[in-house]
C-alpha cells in the first residue's frame, strides 16, 4: 500500500512529518511518498538515518500555508505539496492522501482533483471524540460551514458506514446537534434537517446537545461545519485545560506530590485516553479516495497515527462501503 | 434588596430552589420572594425550618416547563411563576429576577415584560467560563440563535461593561468566535460582524477559535446564541467527563488509591475551580432589570450563588453602567 503524505503540512513541517513517516513505515509496513521540498526532506531522512526503500520523495516547490485562501491557492499554487500530492492519488499511483496542512485547501483540492463519490454532494470531515461510553463520531467539523439539510443527511449516512466498518459499531445511533432536545428548537436549517433525517432510514434519535458529545447518548452527531469546528476545538482544548488546572492544584504541597507520584501510571493512562494525537487524523468522507486531515499542531505520534488511520481505511475499503450504504437510502 | 426567585424553575424545583433561597438570605442578607405553588413552598419552608421574615411567598398556579414553547407559554400561562415573577419586578417591587427554568421563556418574558435598555436591540446571555488565565466571558450562549451583526456588536459593548464592573477587568479584550483566525474565514454573517466590530471602539483582537475559551487570549468572546449554547454545554460536560475518565484510571490499583487519598484536597480544589455551580447563574444582559438565568440542573449551591450574582449586579448598578458604556459608542 502506498500513502501520499504532504511533507509541508502542519506547524512543525517538514521535520515531524518526515519523522512520523519513518516511524509509520517501520511499524505498519506501508510505503510513503513524501511530497514537498526535496532537498529538505532528503536531509531530514538522512538526519533520522532512514535509508530504506519504503519512503520515496516527490518534489513540490510551493507550499500552501495556513493563511492562504483555500480555493485560490489550489488554483494558483499548482506545484504545491497539496496539489502535487493529490494528483499522484488521482493518477492512481497511490491509495491514500494525508496532510496536516491548510484544511480548507485540502478539502477544496481533494474535491476538485479527486471528485466526489457517486451520490455525494459535499464532503465532510468526521472525527471520533472519546466519550464516556466509547467514541462519538462528529461530522462535519469544518469542511462545509454553510451546508444544506441534504448535506447533513449524507454526512449521517457516510458516518453510519464509517462507524460500522471502521469503528466496529453495529446499528449506530445518530443525533442532530441542537440547542435543545425538543423538535421545536433551533434555527430553520436545523428544523428542516430534523425533518429530512426523520424520514430517512438512519437510526435517528433526534436532537442532541453539546454535552452529548461525551455522554454516550448516540454514536454519531451531525452538525454544520462551523458549529462542528468550534465544538472540536473546545473539546481538544478542554482536555488540555483540565490537565493544566489539575497540575496547578497537585503541586501545592509535599503530600500531594507524593500522591501524584503514586498515581503516575494512572495519569499517563488518562492522558492517553484523552490525547488526540493518539487518534491521528480525521477522515474527509465523500471524496473519491481515502483522504486524512491532520491537526496543524500534529506531533510525530499524530503523524504516525494518521498514516495508520489511512492504512485501515484503505484496507477496509471504506469508500466502497459508503457507496453501498448510500445506495440503500 | 429584594430578589424575585422562580421557585418552580429547574429540574429539582421547588425543593432545591427553596433550600438555596434559605441559605442565600442567611448568607447575603437579601430578601427573597419565592414565586410558585404556595402550599408546596410553604411546606418546604417548614420542612427546612425557615420561619424568618426575609423570605416571602407569592402564589402562581401555573408552571412553564422545559418543553413549552417560549413565546406561546409567556402569552398563555399568565399565572405561571415566570410571568408573575417578572411582573413583580416590572411593578418596581423588587430589584432582580432569577429563574433556573425554561431559558427561552425567561428571555422572551423578560424582554416583553421589562423591556430593553435604551439602545439595545436584543438581549444576550453571558457566562464567565473559567480559563487558564482567568474567566472568559462568552456572550451569547442561547438567547438569540439567529442574531444580526449589530446584535453581536451590542453584546460586545454590554460584555465590556460587565467585565469591567462585575469581573473587575480593565480594558477587556474582545474576540469573535470563528473557525479560524484569518479575516477571510467564516460565514458571511461572521465576516460582516468582524467588519462592524473592527470599526467600533471595542478593544477587538479579531477572530478567535473554540480553544480560546480556555487559552486566555481574550477576556470576552462574542458569538451567535446557537454556537454559544453548544460551546457552553460542551465546556460544562467536558469538565465532568474529564473527572469521570480520571476516576476510572485512579481506581485501577491499591497504590493509586493511596495516591488519590493523599491528593484529596487538591482534587477538591480542582473540582471547585471547574464546578459551574460555583458560578451560579448567567446574566441576561440588555433587559431593563437584573435578570439571572440558572442551569436546569442547578443544585442548592448553584441557586444560592445565582442569588449572590443577582445581588452583586444590583449593588454595582450594572444596567446603569451598560447604558453609560453604550452611550459612548
Amino acid at each position: 500500500m502506498r500513502i501520499v503524505v504532504d511533507a509541508m503540512g502542519g506547524d512543525h513541517a517538514p521535520r515531524v512529518v518526515v519523522e512520523g513517516a519513518i516511524v509509520a513505515v517501520k511499524e505498519y509496513g506501508v510505503e510513503v511518498i513524501l511530497v514537498g521540498d526535496e532537498p529538505r526532506i532528503n536531509s531530514l531522512l538522512k538526519k533520522y538515518k532512514y535509508a530504506g526503500a519504503q519512503i520515496s520523495v516527490c518534489p513540490a516547490t510551493e507550499v500552501i500555508d495556513m493563511h492562504d485562501s483555500a480555493a485560490a491557492s489550489i488554483r494558483r499554487k499548482r506545484d504545491s505539496s497539496i496539489v502535487v500530492g493529490l494528483n499522484l492519488v488521482k493518477d492512481g499511483k497511490t491509495d491514500a492522501f494525508f496532510s496536516a496542512g491548510n484544511t480548507g485547501a485540502v478539502v477544496c483540492g481533494a474535491t476538485l482533483t479527486l471528485g466526489l463519490l457517486a451520490g455525494v454532494e459535499r464532503p465532510g470531515i468526521g472525527i471520533a471524540i472519546p466519550g464516556l461510553k466509547g467514541p462519538c463520531f462528529v461530522i462535519d467539523v469544518g469542511a462545509n460551514i454553510i451546508p444544506k439539510p441534504l448535506h447533513l443527511l449524507q454526512y449521517g449516512i457516510m458516518a453510519e458506514a464509517y462507524t460500522k466498518y471502521i469503528l466496529n459499531k453495529s446499528n449506530p445511533t445518530v443525533g442532530l446537534l441542537n440547542v435543545g432536545e425538543e423538535e421545536t428548537k433551533g434555527t430553520d436549517f436545523v428544523k428542516e434537517t430534523h425533518e429530512l433525517i426523520s424520514k430517512s432510514k438512519l437510526n435517528f434519535i433526534g436532537n442532541v446537545e453539546g454535552r452529548d458529545i461525551f455522554s454516550g447518548r448516540c454514536d454519531i452527531i451531525i452538525c454544520d461545519g462551523f458549529v462542528g469546528n468550534v465544538a472540536l476545538k473546545i473539546t481538544e482544548s478542554a482536555a488540555e485545560a483540565m490537565q493544566t488546572f489539575l497540575k496547578r492544584h497537585l503541586k501545592s504541597n509535599p503530600m500531594a506530590i507524593l500522591g501524584y507520584l503514586l498515581l503516575k501510571t494512572s495519569f499517563a493512562r488518562f492522558k492517553k485516553e484523552i490525547d488526540y494525537s493518539e487518534y491521528g487524523g480525521a477522515p474527509l468522507l465523500g471524496v473519491n479516495s481515502v483522504v486524512i486531515i491532520g491537526h496543524g499542531r500534529s506531533n510525530v505520534k499524530a503523524i504516525k497515527n494518521a498514516i495508520r488511520v489511512a492504512k485501515e481505511e484503505v484496507e477496509r475499503g471504506i469508500n466502497q462501503k459508503i457507496i453501498e450504504t448510500l445506495s440503500q437510502f
